[in-house]
């Protein structure tokens, strides 16, 4: 079937089942970033497989809605399917919210499968169609009617984290949980976020490309923990550990008929911006809703004393496989061919060989000359391009280990032709990273108060880039995770600006972006540390976790100020000290060479 | 009667009532900052007299909970009165929620006068208590029936603010309302803050000392605007004026009764943070509430072009009048005997010479030594002191013009002899100021995002200011103006922290305070201009609005940076070309050498 079969196929069960418009998220049922397989009815019914896209369908028309990520790649995709491409946030293109207001007339309905869409999303929209006499079906799921060739969820094993990596039994997260629960008076607390899921019961999977999580839901009330899961994932010691942790297997599916039957007049603890509407929906009426984020975001987030240094331990490991990847790639350059992709092969060859390695923290970025430019820029065998003289190569890449995860962007300078351009703009993005690692602050910041710090040299010069500065990292678990992360903009919920606590992992990623020529990002994991208490208060800083040298052949120290060649040398000697003693004698003497100080 | 006697008849008024606890803020029915003597029923029962503070009485405790800026003087003041000091924001000190929660039994009740507090504020005590089984009964006005000698409430004379001050006639600025309201499916539009009803309708009064605004209620509708005011205050022009604009003038406490009968199946707006609870609860329940802040505030904190060249024709008149005042401080220094009050008196008689000066925006703070270190210092004829050699002399001070409002501190030598720590502060404070000016951001940061800019100096070593960096400020209207600030944690509310839009007052006023020593603040305010649009966005910048040159006995040069040098040297230039032309040749000579390059 071909895109115009396959709409053709949902209209005509849109018809049936009496729905004027259809509305397809990229969200699994647990609204996680990335989905498996199973839940990509968006690129089925589309054609467009970027990560973020929203289908809408009517009996007259059909829509996707995508962000400046994707425009180029979705006009490319929906060429000749007759979808429309409307690109978000550029000025003039309606809002996917007030396109559903404004095309669904009295008496009609909007139909999407509740498990896809989040609670407050939901409650938005009905709200919102009230006024226009308009109104929700959200019991359907057109996907599993009309996608006939879809994929199976396929639940991989269950692993257990032992206490030694996690820091905390589970035992003591469920009872820290508890209390919490306790004070804010919820008799049951419903988390269907994987990573939150994981973390909680010290478990991990790999349910979820790059993400080791386990497909599951998670209730906990004073008596009982639920896990609605795949019961086949677990084998027997998994399941005796949990079952000590007074942890109940269920059936995932279950955890409908479970909400539905909670005790009416009870506190339920569950965060509207994460769980799905039909779970929502489902929770009888005459319950108390406390909505609010689930407390495992931000204990998650902080990360304990064990998780902190054996991400150390993973940031040399990881360190030592980067540098050796850049050594390789500086001294073959010109002499071994070279390609996007088999460099993306060369550093999961390189990297597997540590120690703990569980695979790739997210899939590898080797973006060549003009192909650096595109912030997401993922090479195939029909976009890959040779690696050779002289342009910049951007490398953005990590890997789980058992001691936790990383991730790191480098650029490199493929040959020795520099431009002073491209100096200029490395150098402006360098003094960003370094300066905010390096920041001094009272507690109390979140990273709204600090992305200036990255930004401003770029800024200074009227130029930007596109992304925030930096996000929250898992412990063995999401690259990506909140409620962390630098950005200017302050978010709309308030649990998502979170103020920065001792033990956070945040990345630091500034980056500028030359379409059609090339583009640079520079990435370093920082930790969050104490520095002094003074009578003013306590103050906090970074710590580089990243170990890898920056590329001094792109550097020009004229544009920076001594203070930020003091940092750039002090971050090179520790980086020197830290991985040198892992490297061959020929390796160590380019390191010593691209650590030397300037 | 002493303060024992007020509460010995407070708490007798009480039992008669049923009350258990009763709650006594610092609000007038406005939630005004603040507050005319009519609602000073806090100063009445305790005796303490600063701006911020709280008091809760039970039959068998009296408490004050105030913040840091107050501890001393409330301890001073609370001194044998029985009442007990709760030090907010201390750790271990309980909040007064908590405090509340926790003192109420089963069936036990907390008084108020729902006038007093917001409505958000009412909601979250009675949920909060609804648990613990103990009720609210918010129609005591317990002031009234106690305080014997309470002043009356007594209005002052309205005068109209031309077009030519305010830049949009008041029908305009209703039409704006009413289409708002219109998109947002509002009926009527209740607004209680009396600087937004001034902003509005373009009117000035003098019902809150230094705050010239109309002790009033508006209610606005698609067919009628409500003002429910004193009569007496109107003349025959104004009303006149008022009635060509569709305004009818009703009694000012008829707001609860027309609030009372609103029709029940309409919409109302209104934002619960700022309408007190009397009004909200007897809004008939049948209806809508939209809860959301007045769409007046941010465009009353956007200022017009007529603004703001008004608002620069006021500072450069204030600029001479500082400006002038700081050479006749430097002149007659050990010469002429000068104190705190003196000093007040004589920047008081200067500025009253400026065209079109209506009276300070404040009460001027003139701390010398020691007492430039309390932050919200008042003189007082016991605390006054001679201002004479060596030390500093922090003045703060601003003034009303028909052409808008202003805000100045400057902190000055007083003598020739400055410490080196006395100059590295300075120096510290005088470049975050400088520097925040100077910055150029991407549309879409708040303060929250540059506040970091003003504190750096004083965080690199360890050091801080316990306040805001800045606060908005309005057209000859409260010099402390939401929704635009500088301040480095985020605001709760998210409309608390604007997004900088060009036409914002703001001000910019980094400090350091040497507790037992002298104080240093220096505050500019800062207009917000758009600067480029590039390919990356639209860039945004700060003028300075003040002109007052700084002081150059202060600064340690070698503690700058060039940039930050050229920064200042090109702010005096700006100083003496446009203040210089309003000076005697004496005044002139000095302030060329004031303003002259480092």
């Amino acid at each position: 079937m071909d895109i115009a079969q396959r709409i053709k196929a949902l209209r005509s069960c849109m018809e049936k089942n009496g729905i004027n418009m259809y509305y397809i998220p990229s969200d699994d049922f647990h609204n996680s970033e990335y989905v498996s397989d199973y839940f990509k009815y968006r690129e089925y019914i589309s054609g467009f497989d970027g990560s973020a896209g929203t289908v809408i369908v009517t009996m007259e028309e059909a829509g996707l809605w995508t962000d400046g990520r994707y425009f180029i790649q979705a006009e490319k995709q929906l060429e000749g399917s007759g979808i429309k491409l409307y690109k978000s946030g550029t000025e003039g293109v309606i809002e996917i919210k007030d396109y559903i207001k404004e095309n669904l007339g009295k008496g009609e309905v909007l139909g999407f499968d509740g498990r896809t869409v989040q609670t407050a999303w939901a409650e938005e929209i009905e709200e919102s169609l009230n006024i226009t006499g308009a109104k929700i079906n959200s019991r359907l799921d057109l996907a599993g009617e009309t996608w006939k060739e879809r994929p199976c969820i396929a639940p991989q094993p269950v692993m257990l984290l032992d206490t030694c990596y996690a820091g905390e039994p589970r035992e003591s997260k469920i009872a820290r949980i508890r209390e919490y629960m306790e004070r804010n008076g919820a008799d049951y607390h419903i988390i269907t976020t994987l990573d939150d899921i994981a973390w909680i019961l010290n478990i991990r999977g790999n349910d979820i490309h790059c993400s080791p999580v386990v497909l599951s839901y998670l209730v906990i009330s004073m008596e009982e923990v639920m896990l609605f899961a795949y019961k086949e994932a677990f084998n027997k010691d998994t399941e005796e550990a949990l079952c000590k942790a007074g942890v109940l297997i269920k059936d995932y599916n279950d955890i409908y008929y479970y909400t539905k039957n909670l005790n009416k007049s009870s506190s339920i603890l569950f965060d509207k911006n994460t769980v799905n509407y039909a779970i929502s929906s489902n929770i009888p009426k005459e319950t108390k809703i406390i909505n609010r984020a689930n407390p495992s975001v931000l204990w998650k987030a902080i990360k304990n004393n064990t998780e902190t240094s054996n991400i150390k331990k993973a940031h040399i490991k990881d360190g030592v496989a980067v540098t050796k990847f850049i050594y390789w790639i500086k001294k073959n350059t010109g002499k071994v061919p070279m390609s996007e992709l088999s460099v993306i092969d060369k550093i999961e060859s390189i990297r597997s060989r540590g120690e703990n390695y569980i695979g790739p923290s997210f899939d590898t970025i080797a973006g060549f000359g003009s192909h650096g430019a595109i912030v997401h820029y993922s090479a195939t065998p029909s976009s890959d391009v040779p690696v050779e003289p002289d342009n910049l190569l951007l490398v953005d890449t990590g890997g789980h280990y058992l001691e936790g995860t990383t991730d790191i962007t480098r650029t490199i300078l493929i040959g020795n032709k520099a431009t002073e351009e491209q100096k200029k703009y490395y150098t402006a993005v360098l003094r960003g990273n370094l300066n905010l690692c390096d920041a001094h602050f009272l507690y109390g910041c979140s990273g709204v108060s600090l992305d200036y710090i990255a930004r401003k040299p770029l800024w200074d010069m009227g130029c930007d880039y596109n992304h925030g500065t930096g996000h929250g990292t898992g412990y063995l678990l999401n690259v990506h995770e909140g409620p962390n992360s630098f950005r200017f903009r302050i978010l709309p919920c308030p649990d998502a600006n979170a103020v920065f606590e001792e033990g956070m992992v945040t990345s630091d990623e500034p980056g500028m972006y030359i379409e059609g020529q090339y583009g640079i990002r520079l990435e370093n994991l920082l930790l969050c540390v104490k520095r002094e208490k003074t009578a003013y208060g306590q103050f906090m800083g970074f710590e580089h976790l990243t170990l890898v040298p920056f590329d001094k052949d792109l550097i020009n120290t004229a544009l920076m100020d001594p203070k930020e060649v003091k940092l750039l040398n002090n971050y090179h000697k520790k980086v020197f000290e830290t991985i040198s003693p892992y490297l061959d004698s020929e390796e160590a003497e380019w390191l010593k060479d691209a650590c030397a100080p300037l």
